[in-house]
Parts: structure tokens; sequence; C-alpha cells
């Protein structure tokens, strides 16, 4: 993927995350994270939950393929852009990486700097990368 | 579910849209709507396509059941709020439906008064409603 891309991506401060339920129905709920070449990582936080909020941990025990989206939207149509990341997920459990993955994400997020993460860290290697812009980029 | 919710739902200029593909895995996108009651639809419009944009529509052949998403992002995580409709998706063949479905989104976009969508519209009926707020609403 474009060097462009990748920053677009990374620099955005939310993505949504589509995972697949153990019945097959998808899901789809916002997600703050950080990129790293082609690994994601997100943590479950201390914003409050609903009960169904973590379904998306299930989701990904059952199927660990994971789909993330980045977009712009714009009442001008022609600046809309977005960015997909598709791969597969999995919940970080060596300590070295669940440290170096919370440092990413408080080196982006403020809160995470102030309250790191207590919950379980969960990893992304993006194995496709695919962009659109409603006009060429650059 | 609540009105309020409902209204921010309806509102928003844009949702994302989780579908399943053939093999299973899940996709992301983000789609311009209109929702009536408990019936969403979006249109296949003049926006430019990637060769992949329309894999939706792929996809809910195979698999009809989908997951929209609409919500609010800000640096003040006390603000973030999210909705999410579940739901079966279809593409629309009645013309009386399709006619109407173009008139809700029209009412809603400029792009579509002035560019009125001309590819399939789908509709999703939504099955179920769920929503989230970082702090209590109203």
């Amino acid at each position: 993927m474009d060097p462009q891309w990748r920053d677009r991506a990374a620099t955005a401060p939310v993505a949504r995350i589509a995972t697949v339920r153990a019945d097959g129905r998808p899901r789809v709920v916002p997600c703050c994270f950080a990129l790293t070449g082609d690994r994601l990582y997100w943590a479950v936080d201390h914003k409050p939950k609903s009960t169904r909020q973590l379904g998306r941990l299930d989701d990904i025990a059952a199927h660990p393929t994971v789909s993330l989206v980045v977009d712009h939207y714009d009442e001008d149509w022609s600046e809309l852009w977005w960015v997909r990341m598709d791969g597969e997920a999995r919940v970080v459990e060596d300590e070295d990486e669940r440290e170096r993955a919370l440092d990413l994400l408080a080196a982006k997020y403020q809160q995470y700097r102030d309250h790191r993460p207590s919950g379980a860290v969960v990893a992304v290697t993006i194995s496709r990368w695919q962009s659109w812009a409603a006009r060429p980029v650059l």
C-alpha cells in the first residue's frame, strides 16, 4: 500500500471493525487503534461497556478474519476516501508484545497515556489493503 | 429503539456497513443511506467505483444479514456514542418501492437531488437496534 494511504489510516483517530459472529452474522463497531507496518492493535480499555460490546472478542475466537475501514466523509463528495485493512486477529498473549502495543496506543491517544488499558490487547495482521478515493490522490 | 437514537442514526450522513463475503470473511465500507422506521435504503450511485467496491452486492446475495453502525467520535471520549442496526438486506425489485427509496435518499442528500441514482437500490429491514454511549444520554 502507498505510504500516503498508510499515513491516512495510521493517523485516523477511529476505525470501524467488522467481525463475524459465531453464527455467521456480521457485527460492526467503532474502534480506536494504533498501526505499525502491517500490524494493527486495539485494546479493551476503560470506556464504559455495554454487556455485548465485547462480543467482538467472541467473534474473533470463532472467526479470526476481520475487516477495518478508515474513511473521510465530506459534504463535497469529491473529497471522499476510504482505506480498508483486512486481516487475521488474535488476542496478544506475549507480555513483551502487549507492552509494545500499549506503548503504541499510548503514543497515539492521550487517554491511554492517562489510563493505560488493562484489558485484552488484540493484534490484527493485515494481509490486504484496499483504498478508494472519489478523485485521484496526489 | 428510543426515538433519540433513531434520530441520531437517521440524520448521520454516513454509516459503515459490514457484509459477509461468500467465503465467510467480513467486509466493511462507508455508506450513504436513508432511514425510515425500521427500514434503511442505500443505492449504487454515480460516485466513481473501484472494481471491487460493489463486492458488497455479491456479499448480500450470498449472506443477506448485514450490520451497520453510525457513530460519533470526539477527542473528549465522554462524548462518544454509536448506534448499530442489524438486519436483512435485499435488492429492491419493486419499482414503486424503488422510487420511494430514491425519494428518501434525495430528501437527505443534495447530491441525489442533482443526480438521482441509477444503480441498484438495497433495502435493509432492521431486526435489531443497539446503542452505546460513554455517558448517559438525556
